[in-house]
């Protein structure tokens, strides 16, 4: 590792010095944006918003990260955790180019430069943070925490990749940020790239010094050495000097990352080393205005925003502001037509090197479609509705097998320790579970490579999924439904993402993201009430139409059948809740097939309406599915003059108006199925709630009765769980005949007999510890309709049979 | 520290053989407790629930706390992280004499054991974690990452107080819990108590081993280091050997922190010190089978549940729980009539020091209530609606400076680097922020001592709140709106602790979990897309009706007098959204009273309905209550003969039915508000479709029209936001005039007028940055109706009166 030249300092000082300038002139600058003229009061922006305080910080690195690229010509990105730092990836993006190609409207010359300016943070412009918007950004980071998960889900599978990650040191104290450091533990150094970590201890949060800047240094030391890091440290606030070091840093950072992997695959030495880290301190806000008013700014909270806020009517700030502007030199750095001078050009790496247009950001150019296995052979034999039993994520976990095996390094399944318990083990088959810590004897599919990846923090799942997808792969999130709220305010960014890029035309669209949650409300039995919450899908509902998409398959086919066309489909997250628990299967192949294109229909051979129902019972869910079912068989024997329809629904989506969700279901259709004028008893999954909030429109909605999970449960047995939400087959038929009218003088004592039965599997619980041998024992009692039972038939309205998965 | 005697280490593993011993019987016998006969098939439960892997620890950990207790009489608590150690907890309380004083039809004799073996994780009986049910616990665990953050959170102003937490070392992968060691550096030495971290590193997990069990241990220490503590280590397989060191670590622990507060409170030495922790190494399952069918089990991940799964039906295996069980020598621990024998019960501490029993962990029965400052003094003057402007939040942050000073150990803030931002920083008058770290010359606010507490780590915040509000004392937390989702699963466990402790005799109320919202969706002008997100109310109103209340106070006075009543309130968790932009004040402190004691209203003064009004409009939040009251004026300007009626909501508990929240209006009352069946125009706070699920019930539903957040932002001014959203006034105008029918012809010019002005307004913007004079400049005016104007004034239906905040 050399020491750099007095001249090399200069070069890099010139970028660093032309990226500032830039940051500066986005956060104040409407017009004159290169000084040409003394600053007047139109020239600032009427309202001034942005981040200075972490900018300089991520300049310096863009700098010495260019730098880098160009000696060794390394395949590098850049995720900047410290999010406002938007003005620094705006500026670096311009300065290589890339801005103005992606962005024609902003030139590369005087005119592009105010442009730039006036659009940062500017109605009509671009967002303050390095958002999607930004050119070589795979992470917005407006919300704190994920840069790190981030980098090491962009790591993987990519053997050449070098993934910086600027960690600031407020987010530093967050909970996703200081468990994601672990994410050495899982990097495999010969298949993958490999991550590293900048902490850039400024000091300061919004009003705060940070903790990282508060402990004794070799204390901060000792911790980043137990994540596992080599720690080498920069540390400075005289430029020249911190780009001596930062020089070095990076050189020696690159050396040991190149030893590492040359061991690895080379000597097939597989040992996990400390991985380096740099850790970077300059001050907050560094090179901005050291006092401003008389109070000390720069090194201190108050440049975490605009340090100079009354620039636009105080002219003493003004000048203060073209002060600080000059001190860059602007006119060594920009020629008259506002280009920058040939000495700062050079600086950037070329084409796909630079940053900025580096594709792995960009991970819609780099995505190739996943090799499916057809789902069909994976499916289970059904002869008859109810005569078998699978566990549907197992027959799923079979299905898998497959697309981990035709997928090689295109696929991942990510998972909080719970791929097993699960049930989707049966990938192991054909891969492991990646593992760079210890090895011993009684580990089982542990290795040290893999295509599954566990950690016990839905967090680090996420981020690293996010990671992954971002950069152009697929993979699947297994997690127990009620901690998939964990990850709430991610899916809540990554949603985000989603809707701002599908209309960005630059970002070809990535694969979905794609959730099996299992280990669902209903089959808490070990582990109950803390357990226990299908709200993620409440939570999910609330982003836009047009990126979500939840599905509720009864079955192991249906399950099947929707998550093959989860893992084909595009720019979604896409929810499917199924449980793992030995239950019924109810439709063949095929039926499934044409059950989930559908989304929701009428199960034919559970109803005998005869196209004129005198009650429609609907179900979305497995063991809701299964309660309606038990409830319907009930009616029939009961109430054999009854006419009873049975639907199903899959996809949720289905429910709401088309104008709300491009998979809702047209008012004539819904319609059809659900009738404009009859009782509908209708068995959730989760919240009751959602299925009147999805159907408010409908004309039928005031006849829509709507059982599902009301917050009580307990570790106890399936069915008494249900019994707890009245979501269990003797209520379901209670609530049929509290609605339909005439039903005679048997419906009451039909009543009477469900209430005491009831009551009576209540007591058989309290006393057995286990469900009523007729609940536990319970048929689907094809039989009851010979003609129909033998031959599983699914039907919904001719125009809604369009693939609207 | 002396080491113990033969005869110590004896009685010890006594009671640790005891704990043991009940903790297998809870697991696995429906009867013959004490072995009495051999096992029979019908002995066993038929079904096996429960989780070994992590007891043994926690029975050692609390067998030795007890020596520590008694030998130098510590108030002591003990948090267990690895919540599924249900069966330890159950078993300690019932060997010191608590379980049976809370549960009198548990006795302590044979029948006792009985029952309370057979109750656990049965039907009507015990969940099998460390639950609410469970004496001594403030902390369920079945969601991980928390046991840290609510053990800091139960030692704050408990100067006497030691709380040990055990660590999992699966929890210790999650991202909360990885943050949540920081507390250390918020620990006041001489008004706070000491928190003990016992790392229960067991090794494995689910299904894989544990991060810090693979990693070299020397990493370990140096991160354990890193994060504060001085580390002791007990590490073994043998009970007599492990019980040595173990007594020796706690006498050591308990001496450094002795040592600490002597420093601080005698010395004054406030300087922060290493904490100590103890690192514990036994084997997961430690002391159950060895092998199970010829696999390792002890020491493995196979120990996490039930070891030994047929012993219902293999004879072997019930063989194999029999010798299990008697390796404990039931015999030497409880006599004939199931009793613990003298030389097990001489263990316990006496009274309140038994940790099943001490008041700490009861905090209902400690709970002073607050001091409050009347906060009519701190209300602003309104002389006529819309005439004055205040920072609501800064007119609250008034009233809490006097809050924080009469309450001194009763009170804390907690918030996520925000407390100023948030505009709160008024109570700096009286208090400062807690800061064990280095403290520098530019610092401000930052102490050893004080009432808030700030971490750049919502769920660290979250948790020291719980901590401390579940020891009986008080607290608020304010956040950024968008980010409170972070919290989402912890809030999902406090309201489950909230709802299942309402049920608890024992367990008298805490108080309410406080959130105050600012930096809300509608005003991220600096932050954008990603700072967006209303929807933790939505997230909220999943839980049980009887835990939760959201209030959307509309300016100043409503927010003083809403978070009065939420800091008196138990038992809740209360969400108050307000900005804290400049924003009009409407109401005077006697409106406020009365609106806020209402819930919601019809706001008279800017009303021309005489009781019959054409159309409704209706608000709820602030900015939407700014935006309608401007539709109001700009429909009174256009359309004078239109009669319109003003509502303002802020209790959103009152919108819903009366059966299903018990702040709901009846629905005579909400028909009189909102009438049968004109149109109701209503701009909300959040996502749009939550006020149609909360009045989905109404008479007059069809005609609801709302509108709210829908997902739309960026960075720009406060107005291009709402109009991205559709809720800005000149729509609202526009959806009025499509909803009332018979307007006459100048109602499509009106309309045309608002089309016209909206476009104007978003030209406006992109031309200047700033939004369109006439909204930046508008002002109620009051003169359209002077008689109504000048004395604002508030009415209800009658009926409503009943104070229902």
């Amino acid at each position: 590792m050399a020491s750099l030249t007095d001249d090399q300092v200069r070069e890099l000082d010139l970028w660093f010095r032309a990226a500032n300038y830039l940051s500066v002139g986005q956060i104040y600058l409407l017009d004159n944006p290169l000084l040409e003229r003394p600053l007047e009061r139109e020239d600032i922006k009427p309202r001034l918003l942005g981040h200075w305080g972490t900018t300089p910080g991520l300049n310096l690195v863009w700098t010495h990260l260019n730098r880098l690229i160009r000696e060794r010509d390394v395949d590098a990105i850049i995720l900047c955790g410290p999010g406002h730092g938007g003005p620094a990836a705006v500026a670096n993006a311009w300065l290589e180019g890339t801005y103005s190609e992606v962005y024609p409207a902003i030139g590369d010359d005087r005119d592009g430069m105010s442009r730039l300016f006036r659009q940062f943070s500017f109605p009509g412009g671009i967002p303050s943070h390095v958002a999607p918007e930004t050119p070589g950004s795979i992470h917005e980071g407006g919300e704190l925490g994920y840069v790190l998960s981030h980098a090491y889900g962009a790591a993987m599978d990519n053997p050449d990749l070098v993934v910086t990650a600027v960690v600031g040191d407020g987010e530093f104290e967050t909970g996703p940020l200081a468990a994601s450091w672990h994410g050495n533990k899982f990097v495999d150094p010969v298949n993958d790239g490999a991550v590293l970590p900048i902490l850039a201890l400024n000091g300061w949060k919004i009003a705060n010094p940070t903790i990282p800047a508060r402990i004794p240094r070799e204390e901060l030391e000792s911790l980043l050495r137990g994540y596992g890091h080599h720690v080498i440290t920069v540390e400075g606030d005289d430029p020249a000097d911190v780009h001596r070091q930062m020089a070095a840093a990076l050189d020696e950072a690159h050396d040991m990352i190149r030893e590492t992997w040359r061991a690895a695959r080379e000597d097939g030495d597989l040992e996990r080393r400390p991985w380096p880290m740099i850790l970077l301190v300059t001050p907050k806000g560094w090179t901005g205005p050291a006092e401003v008013d008389g109070k000390p700014v720069e090194g201190t909270w108050r440049a975490h925003q605009v340090p100079l806020a009354g620039t636009r009517d105080n002219d003493e700030h003004r000048a203060q502001l073209e002060e600080w502007l000059r001190s860059y030199a602007p006119d060594e750095l920009f020629g008259d037509d506002g280009r920058p001078v040939e000495a700062v050009r050079r600086q950037a790496p070329a084409g796909t090197r630079r940053m900025s247009a580096n594709p792995h950001a960009n991970g819609g150019l780099l995505k190739r479609p996943l090799r499916l296995p057809d789902w069909r052979e994976s499916a289970v034999e059904v002869v008859r509705p109810g005569a078998s039993i699978h566990e549907p994520t197992r027959v799923l976990g079979q299905w898998l097998v497959g697309v981990v095996r035709d997928n090689d390094t295109n696929f991942r399944i990510f998972g909080p320790d719970e791929t097993a318990s699960n049930r989707l083990d049966a990938v192991y088959e054909v891969t492991d579970k990646v593992w760079a810590g210890e090895l011993t004897d009684v580990d089982e599919h542990l290795a040290r490579s893999g295509r599954v990846v566990e950690i016990l923090s839905e967090h680090t799942c996420q981020g690293w999924l996010e990671g992954y997808l971002l950069t152009g792969r697929h993979g699947l999130f297994s997690c127990y439904e009620a901690f998939i709220h964990l990850v709430d305010s991610m899916l809540n960014q990554h949603a985000k993402w989603l809707k701002t890029t599908r209309e960005i035309g630059w970002r070809p669209r990535i694969a979905s993201l794609n959730y099996l949650l299992s280990s669902h409300v209903w089959r808490q039995d070990h582990n109950g009430f803390s357990h226990q919450d299908p709200g993620f899908i409440d939570h999910v509902l609330n982003k836009k139409a047009e990126v979500v998409r939840v599905y509720l398959p009864p079955d192991a086919n249906t399950l099947l059948s929707t998550m093959a066309h989860c893992l084909q489909s595009e720019h979604y997250v896409n929810v499917v809740v199924s449980g793992k628990q030995p239950s019924f299967d109810w439709l063949d192949a095929q039926q499934a097939d044409l059950h989930c294109a559908r989304g929701l229909g009428i199960w034919d051979w559970a109803s005998n309406d005869d196209g004129d129902p005198d009650v429609v019972v609907a179900a979305a869910g497995d063991v809701p599915t299964l309660e309606a079912l038990a409830a319907v068989s009930l009616l029939r024997e009961h109430l054999p003059e009854l006419r009873v329809r049975f639907v199903n629904v899959v996809d949720l989506m289905r429910l709401q108006d088309e104008r709300e969700h491009p998979h809702g279901l047209g008012d004539r259709e819904f319609d059809a199925v659900f009738t404009t004028d009859k009782p509908v008893v209708f068995a959730y999954h989760g919240y009751p709630w959602l299925i009147h909030r999805l159907t408010y429109r409908r004309t039928n909605h005031d006849n829509l009765h709507v059982r599902g999970y009301k917050e009580e449960g307990t570790t106890t047995t399936p069915f008494d769980m249900v019994m707890m939400n009245d979501t269990d087959r003797y209520h379901l038929v209670m609530d049929v005949i509290d609605r339909v009218p005439d039903l005679g003088p048997r419906a009451a004592a039909v009543r009477q007999l469900m209430v005491d039965t009831r009551r009576r599997a209540r007591q058989w619980t309290r006393d057995h510890g286990d469900d009523l041998p007729e609940v536990r024992d319970w048929q689907w009692d094809a039989g009851a309709d010979p003609e129909r039972g033998d031959s599983p038939s699914t039907t919904a309205d001719p125009d809604t049979g369009a693939d609207n998965l």
